[in-house]
């Protein structure tokens, strides 16, 4: 059973990660048209007849002495196969001053490179999986009750007496998801995202709508995560209040760093954490109610609060969705499948169904105990502050209760700060996402992603002030569109894949979906005006943004495919960007001169040492210049054809540009070679002393088909 | 007499400006360098041996028919001598869309291009030189005298009387300063520009300092005078006051426009206003005068106006040089001695006279004018305009005054526009500001710099909000420090050239020198915390940024010049950036190649063409993937030598560039030219879906000698 059917495919698409998937392989088809093409090449040379040797003599010789204390770079690289170098540490390093500096900095700061090779395919046993993986689900139990009772107690301290039913509704909704994402599991051994499943059976546009939700989600979990945690600190020392935004912000550039650095979800961070806040919340319902129970369950009257509003079905959906944030998290485990140990899926579903009930019991233990003690929301202090307040008047209880509620916090951002890279890894994978995103920095973390995530998170945090509160209403509409999106994708699946018991299936995932989409649509509808209408518009405009981005990677992939050759006569020369074969190539070389100097005979020298037809071009303000220019030619000795062109409007440039492009229309067949001299500039400052017309000419020679642009350096003051 | 012996030199630095100042010819020396460089140049082929006709077949075949209405690129040139093709206007737009559109936008915005023939070498009689000439100084009388009060008024209205003996002093030196500049004139009739006088007798660094001065001078000119016509406007129509600034930039972006345009020293725009100014003035006085005489010439009492300080000699001094800045364009005949009819010198001195005389007269008698009217600074009216009021209570006298003076301040902003680009011009000539301040726009304007002193007088304009009062200290130091220095260097010119009666002209330069050199020190020292330490700051900074400047230009020069070859034997190769000769040029092409696709195999076709010996580098992230790669190379035809390298870190620049270098240390001589194909994208948004690896890879290959970048170019969907 599992992975029914498209097992094959499943492993290609899971949730495996290597530096290579920058470097797709070729398909079948692409593999034979490169074998046709190359039939057709003629070399005109030898290709092993080179003037240097390319392994550096390094299979030999002994080692070089390195000169001046810098490692020569012949010495950067090691010879392990023949034909293949390998670079060594130094090799990465840039050439320039200030490149060692950074390249210095960074490595104090982030540690030294690793290796490709040393990725973790790291396996996690249960009890390292449950707080790894359960974090984010558990710390939202820090905001959730207090998110939907800040909610109700605008209509007056009378309606929090609601906080029961919701509560109890909040129960069968967590328990109806949490049954429906152990269906997922088995299905999707190789991991399960939203944007997986619901691509796989929804289709691309569903797929891309749940991760459009994901990103949003795991932005706002970091930015909620951070607010609440710095809510739980200033609330036990309220001193720091003013500097939540400062402090906030810190705490995300410090997890940025952090995982810029590499730390990978190493088990032993978390699990202390995790069960320390489970614990010292179990502690605090245990005594909690050992207290409500000395005085006969008997709940303690609530301090009357003026009604802010009426008692509408608006504010009981609202609160409702805001409680239901409680939720955030519960996808973490169906993502991480294949980090459990064998047999995956089975320890993964055992761990899932832990965590839920875990979260079930303090989540319902909390708003019963807050019921008891007649506790209502105040700015200034969050609700668990309070309640650990009331149950440990004394001693150190309170503190770690607060300490602890804040380290989970961030492991839960920490959490995000993991799976958004990954998400846009995989996004990028199917083109979905800037490329950019599949590359592995020097520590193999997804440097772009984090940098993003960090980016997002903190403009978020910072322009909400740090406020978990107005924070919320944000955040419930994008983890139930993918909760919603993936569970309606995995009803899809059982229709299609109809395994033994695939009717019993398909109703609990039916179930899951029916009640995540109506909480969506609830948070949507009821929270529109209060910032839900934020996540409504952004995520179509992501999709489509996705989209794009995925049809530019289609054009693109699809104009640089290779096709076997056309079966025209071989003769036959092509336009100039059209073959691909070095016997079809007609040069002619082109050295535009504003002066006679050194840059300019070195420029004019490199394009005669080619062996192919050349042609100098000056362009000059009026005549007279342009007299004397070729005066100057000739007394050098006229070796290459020299055409003047008088620009009476003095613009160099586009007459240049124009009248290559003129060459080729009269020669269509050429391939223009435009040899600029360029000279190097040391300093910075000096820019702006120079017209930069190589830069120009290269940016108005662009959008010419066949027309090669090459600089010749010229170095000054060596 | 006049140009006493240094008449060639001076030929050569006059004040002509030419289009093909950028173009400097070769010096004797590099000339002959030149040749004995072309006599060692071995042709690798007929350099006329060409695939294409360089001339576009223009000379004898009728013209291609335009297609889809835009020019054939072959039709936007013509032929006028053999070897030399003319770009017509269609030539100088750009080939994409937007830069059509710009263009047509700029044409409809400044007119048509203008061709270098037209520069014009204009002639004015004095007639018209007159009030070309004079508008910027007789202009100051509108804002000099109500400085000067200004000042004197804050030790109460008793001192106001200390105004007379001011005027004596300050007409003394205007009289002064002018025989000064009188005798300039025929010592350097083709333009004695401070900076030109200063740097010829006194050095470089004097005359970078006359030239700061100047140029601070221009920029102030601009912002004092737009600050000053504005408040003309709002003294009559005091509503206008609140819109002071925007309306003030309007004024400058205006004038910006129109120069940009080029709006020449058309004579007859600048006739009629400062005409019009002289005769409203004039008529002022003769009305103000006629009344006092009424009165017996009594003067009338001025308002009683609390001292706000003490009558110390400070305040004098100080009211002393803001009354000296109704000198400021004293300066402007001297400089532009080439533009008069023959004798040119015998006019402009005549010309000076005429001008030092208006603005006495209308300087004295306007001060004259408001001690006998009793009148005192105030702010929301200038002085101008309330001796306007007073000496005509009704009929449109008065609103013609306020108009003229609003058109001659116009006016005598233009001139900075005018004077400020030449300034520019002739600095860049000697490399002492940037070489683009040569270029001459496609309306014959000095686009450059005229947008320059747009930024810079707008930012102080803004930073001053439009205040002429608090603008003034900053003006008088920068005009008398080019007084002052172009006076002495006058000084020393006759010392050295010792002409018939140079000892008259030394005394009568020496008493101009120190009469300017004490007001620049009065203003420098009075005026210092009022805003005088900013020019007194700025000069210095500027002086020392013109010198870092010419001495980058000099290292280039020096670093590109032409020398004769070496008597090495000429069969030895030196490095690589060191010959310049093309049979001494010895290749590698490097093609970096990440995957196989359409544009490598391009870029590898193209490398193997140029049959120069040719290399294959692939970099690899891990083992896997260059095992993968080199496979793949085989199913191609393996046609060139492939080079593996293995990148642990995943880096790909670095190792690259490395490896280049690495090569290069083994074989020194060899020039490597490194082919990366270079997808074009189409829209600019798609740049951030590549790595524009091609760029970082030739960011990173800029430092290396040796090392030729060429992109071959992939467009897509075409």
């Amino acid at each position: 059973m599992g992975a029914a059917g498209n097992g094959g495919d499943e492993a290609e698409r899971g949730t495996v990660v290597t530096p290579s998937a920058e470097f797709p392989p070729l398909g079948h088809e692409e593999r034979a048209a490169l074998g046709r093409i190359g039939e057709r090449w003629r070399e005109p040379r030898n290709p092993d007849d080179l003037p240097v040797d390319p392994t550096l003599g390094r299979s030999g010789r002994p080692p070089q002495p390195t000169r001046f204390g810098r490692l020569a770079p012949i010495e950067m690289f090691t010879v392990e196969e023949p034909d293949e170098l390998v670079a060594t540490g130094p090799a990465h390093v840039p050439g320039s001053r200030a490149g060692r500096l950074l390249s210095r900095a960074r490595r104090t700061l982030f540690g030294p490179p690793i290796s490709s090779a040393s990725v973790l395919y790291e396996r996690m046993r249960k009890l390292v999986a449950l707080p790894v993986l359960s974090s984010d689900l558990l710390s939202s139990v820090a905001y959730g009750p207090e998110a939907m009772l800040s909610v109700l107690v605008l209509a007056g301290s009378a309606a929090l007496g609601l906080s029961l039913p919701l509560a109890a509704l909040l129960v069968v909704l967590m328990i109806a998801v949490g049954v429906s994402y152990r269906q997922t599991i088995p299905a999707y051994p190789h991991g399960a995202g939203s944007y997986i499943v619901a691509s796989d059976n929804l289709g691309p546009t569903p797929g891309l709508a749940a991760a459009a939700g994901l990103m949003l989600d795991y932005v706002l979990t970091v930015s909620v995560s951070v607010a609440a945690g710095v809510h739980a600190v200033t609330s036990a020392l309220p001193g720091l209040a003013p500097v939540t935004v400062p402090l906030g912000v810190l705490v995300i550039a410090v997890l940025l760093a952090g995982n810029l650095r590499g730390v990978r979800t190493a088990g032993n961070l978390f699990v202390l954490p995790t069960y320390a806040f489970v614990v010292a919340l179990l502690a605090l319902l245990v005594v909690g109610y050992a207290r409500a129970a000395g005085r006969g369950f008997a709940p303690v009257p609530p301090p009357a609060v003026p009604a802010a509003e009426g008692l509408g079905l608006l504010v009981v959906l609202r609160a409702f969705a805001s409680g239901a944030v409680s939720m955030t998290g519960i996808e973490a485990v169906s993502n991480a499948v294949p980090a459990f140990r064998p047999t995956e899926w089975r320890n993964a579903r055992t761990t899932l169904g832990w965590m839920v009930a875990m979260l079930v019991a303090l989540f319902a233990g909390l708003i019963g105990l807050i019921h008891l003690d007649g506790l209502v929301p105040r700015p200034g202090e969050t609700l668990l502050s309070q309640v650990g307040r009331a149950t440990f008047p004394a001693g150190p209880w309170y503190a770690l209760l607060q300490a602890t509620t804040a380290l989970i916090l961030l492991l839960a951002a920490n959490t995000a700060f993991n799976d958004f890279p990954r998400l846009l890894f995989f996004m990028a994978r199917d083109g979905h996402a800037p490329r950019r995103f599949l590359h592995m920095g020097d520590r193999l973390a997804f440097s772009n992603g984090l940098v993003a995530l960090c980016i997002a998170a903190g403009l978020i945090f910072v322009a909400f002030r740090g406020n978990t509160e107005s924070l919320i209403p944000l955040y419930a509409v994008g983890v139930f569109l993918a909760f919603t999106l993936s569970q309606a994708g995995m009803v899809v699946h059982w229709r299609r894949h109809r395994g033994p018991g695939w009717h019993r299936r398909l109703a609990l995932n039916a179930v899951g979906a029916t009640l995540s989409g109506l909480v969506l649509l609830t948070a949507a509808v009821a929270k529109f005006s209060e910032g839900a209408w934020v996540v409504v518009v952004a995520v179509p405009l992501l999709v489509l943004l996705f989209r794009r981005i995925h049809r530019h990677y289609a054009t693109l992939n699809e104009a640089l495919a290779l096709h076997p050759p056309a079966t025209a006569p071989p003769g036959a020369a092509g336009s100039a960007e059209g073959e691909e074969l070095p016997q079809e190539v007609r040069h002619l070389v082109v050295v535009p001169v504003a002066r006679l100097n050194r840059a300019s005979l070195r420029a004019l020298a490199y394009a005669a040492s080619l062996g192919q037809p050349a042609l100098a071009v000056h362009i000059a303000p009026e005549e007279a210049e342009a007299d004397r220019f070729r005066e100057q030619w000739q007394a050098w000795g006229d070796h290459l054809r020299l055409e003047t062109i008088v620009s009476p409007y003095r613009a160099v440039i586009g007459p240049l540009a124009h009248y290559l492009e003129a060459l080729r229309t009269s020669r269509p067949e050429l391939t223009l070679t435009v040899i600029v001299p360029e000279v190097v500039l040391r300093r910075r400052w000096h820019r702006p002393l120079h017209s930069r017309a190589e830069q120009r000419l290269r940016a108005a020679l662009r959008a010419l088909p066949g027309v090669v642009v090459t600089s010749v350096p010229v170095h000054l003051a060596e």
